[in-house]
């Protein structure tokens, strides 16, 4: 048997998404053959990322620093006419990288495996209502004219989107959907940046 | 961009084995949705493993406790007249679960990706000699009547197990390799203990 530590940690790595009890195990033995140093850094890295990174106090993405929102929040050249509903942090990060788009963001959280009434409850969706009507509450002095939902383009994103559409009709907002260029059952994530700009481009 | 402790977890984990940029992003926000007690766990484990881990002195297995052996090397009621050789921590575990050895074990190290004289330096050859010549300068009392070669079928491994044969057939000692049931091309890691016990017992 492993000793205790090699267990724990084999047992921790087994949690990540996608990894089993044989990968987990090389992961550990992987580690053990790094520098102390090394593994160190690692520790206090992993330390940092629940005590130094925080999330936005307008649209959810984590940052590091002093301030209650985030750099884009802050940001006085960006478009404050324009928000834009993403599931994760990562897909916010695929389109600031595409540089196509200059408004601001909200991180709706997720993913979910379906739309049923609990899941759905996993989603920010009355604090993206109270971001569109009062942004001034989070800090934020915008006026959107335009949401933009960026979901992904499959049956739970396509159906998160019409559910947020409905909703959000009330509001008298322009709503627009990313359309043209992504394909169906992807994930925006992994969209390259001329995907992510004809989806952008063609939205409607 | 990310917050510059997510970006330095992403580069941690894009270098454990098999693991790209996208896993990695994918397992930093995995962690970063986990309470903060859990992190702080996985966060002292990962120092415990290089402090509290260490490596038997006799056969390199990696254990805790104040000894200078692992318990294997220390269990009186072994067969001190066997050592198997093993490539890997796995390899010796796969084996101990099975319940088919009690002879003691060495861990040689690897995996090595060829056979050049660069790479078998990497593997624990001299190390290897000096236990079975001298096995009481290192805190076990044996007296090794039979080597098993239990490197993994492929192969590298075989190649190994050739060049350790010619080098050990110097001792005078009974050198026998894993024979039947272990499927060419496979990893002894991933037998099961049917296909272990097999190639225990038709060992040539």
């Amino acid at each position: 048997m492993y000793p205790k530590t090699i267990r724990k940690l084999i047992e921790i790595f087994s949690k990540f998404p996608g990894i089993g009890q044989k990968t987990a195990t090389r992961f550990v033995f992987y580690l053990l053959k790094q520098k102390k140093e090394d593994i160190e850094e690692f520790s206090k890295f992993l330390k940092d990322l629940k005590e130094k990174v925080k999330f936005c106090k307008f649209c959810f993405k984590p940052f590091e620093g002093e301030k209650q929102l985030c750099e884009i929040c802050q940001n006085p050249a960006r478009d404050l006419t324009k928000i834009c509903v993403v599931e994760k942090e990562q897909d916010l990060e695929a389109i600031e990288n595409a540089q196509i788009f200059n408004g601001l963001y909200f991180v709706l959280g997720g993913p979910i495996s379906s739309i049923s009434k609990e899941e759905l409850e996993k989603l920010r969706v009355k604090e993206l209502f109270e971001r569109i009507k009062s942004p001034e509450k989070f800090g934020v002095f915008g006026n959107f004219k335009e949401i933009i939902l960026a979901l992904n383009p499959t049956v739970t994103g396509e159906a998160i989107s019409i559910y947020l559409e409905k909703k959000l009709k009330k509001l008298g907002k322009k709503i627009t959907r990313l359309g043209k260029g992504l394909p169906s059952g992807g994930e925006l994530e992994y969209a390259d940046e001329e995907t992510l700009k004809s989806a952008f481009e063609g939205r409607r």
